[in-house]
């Protein structure tokens, strides 16, 4: 059993009100491999400059994630976000964007990564989310991210590339925005009859839900008094999520799995916003996780107390 | 046992993009005692015109609502306030507000109002709701509601009424405006450290959530694909709320019946926007009210199924 991910490995520059750091390890593909490494083998798919060193491989390595699919192209730069978070913390402005080697990606995955048994497909062009999904044959469960620019500039694409995955994680404005319909429960219904049989909707800071055909399950975020910053939250929900989910080894998980592994995917993005880009996860242990599944299920749970 | 609610009974104008209403049964102390009333006795505490009439008096009727504290002045009119919801349903856009019998309203409670078990102060100036948190001396549970415009206005005076309350109801905003903490866990921290044990965070959309000593606890909306109406959600979920918790009898409830409460309050909330004004409370069956209840444990329950 094995995730594949495709997506951004980059470099972050980042503004929250705890503070600057330049350069930070960063990228969607980043965020779900590391999250994803805490409960399966990963492959990651991406595409970096030669500024990419050893120091960046060493976070890899350290939590076994194989990177031989991470294609090192000779005398370019790495795709370099630099963004800035206010108070709220809950939207990111984008300050400046350079693509550099991401803007010509369009990988062939290897052998083994393409015999993976879980794809995600990050925030990438639809085109080539498409095109990677084709490749991986024996994925059973695939799931897809986009943002609100695939949206208003390649939807067509984008709708196709839903039709071939299971789950679609989206946050809740992307998904006003793709179905043209406010309410959230509408919205999901019509995602739903594009193909995905999941509907996994990102709330920020209010938590995540999700649709299937057995109901709706609402998972809340973990009520964290410092959030130093959120960048990586969404990409390591996906990690969680779906390395938990490859972890069990069912091609075709029941509604528990996936509600399991959306409480999973809310523990590993609770612990990536502690910290700086990905500090938190490259130091995160295995119990912090199993101690954390069991703060969320308390946090959820009631009954009702004996009548006096 | 009895719960007491003091706050608006009002006619309500409304446009929603379901339609528009005019002058249907409204006001906070209508919206909590409606829902309070599947749980417990309750007296409302309120002051209306000549307007108010049978027809008016009847909805309460149907539901037991004891309206001997419902004062009614001669030759005047009650409170009306209009307001339009746009596509979103979560902002109240408020038209006009007529205050007309509330601007001089300072009710002297009866002796069977004044001791009820619960007590309730909806959202009224703060002054206010103090004078009647201290004609309640036997009220074992008081919680309180408030709004922006008291935040602002009057803040000294909401301070010195939530130290004599034990249960705060806020929205998300009102509370981060209250204590200027942006961070929820943590303006939730300052609202309790002025004296309530329990901070009740109202969430629109997103649900609810709850802070008490034992920890956090939080619950969804219930995924509804028509909101006609949300006027009313707030109040509804606080009658559903402390209309539960006086039925328990405990005058020092545990953790669990917060919870419990909380969710049940949800449940009301859940209902009374589905259609305008009060008319879904005013034609709710309690086996309705058992149902959604064990359907919002379905949509908060998960488990690990067992590993392949």
């Amino acid at each position: 059993m094995a995730v594949t991910v495709v997506g951004s490995v980059a470099f972050d520059s980042l503004e929250t009100p705890f503070g600057k750091r330049d350069r930070v390890l960063g990228g969607a593909a980043t965020h779900f491999s590391l999250a994803a490494s805490f409960f399966t083998d990963v492959y990651v798919v991406g595409v970096v400059g030669d500024d990419f060193g050893d120091e960046e491989l060493t976070v890899f390595a350290a939590r076994s994630v194989n990177v031989d699919d991470l294609e090192r192209v000779p005398g370019a730069r790495s795709f370099h976000w630099s963004g800035r978070y206010e108070d709220d913390m809950t939207v990111a402005h984008t300050l400046d964007t350079q693509l550099n080697v991401f803007a010509d990606f369009d990988p062939e995955l290897s052998p083994q990564a393409a015999s993976a048994s879980v794809l995600f497909l990050a925030n990438i062009q639809p085109d080539l989310q498409r095109r990677v999904r084709r490749q991986c044959r024996e994925a059973t469960i695939v799931g897809l991210d986009s943002m609100n620019y695939w949206i208003g500039s390649a939807r067509e694409s984008l709708i196709e590339t839903m039709r071939e995955v299971d789950v679609v994680t989206l946050n809740d404005a992307e998904l006003r925005m793709l179905t043209g319909e406010p309410n959230l429960a509408r919205a999901a219904r019509k995602l739903r009859d594009l193909g995905p049989r999941v509907a996994l909707v990102k709330q920020g800071p209010y938590g995540a839900c999700m649709f299937t055909e057995d109901g709706f399950f609402s998972i809340p975020a973990y009520p964290l008094e410092t959030v130093i910053d959120p960048t990586g939250a969404g990409d390591s929900f996906a990690g969680g999520c779906f390395g938990y989910l490859d972890s069990l080894g069912d091609p075709d998980p029941p509604d528990d799995a996936f509600r399991a592994a959306a409480v999973y995917g809310s523990v590993l993005a609770s612990f990536v916003v502690e910290d700086f880009g990905s500090e938190r996860l490259q130091r995160l242990e295995e119990d912090e996780i199993s101690a954390r599944f069991a703060e969320f299920k308390r946090m959820m749970t009631f009954g009702e107390p004996a009548r006096a």
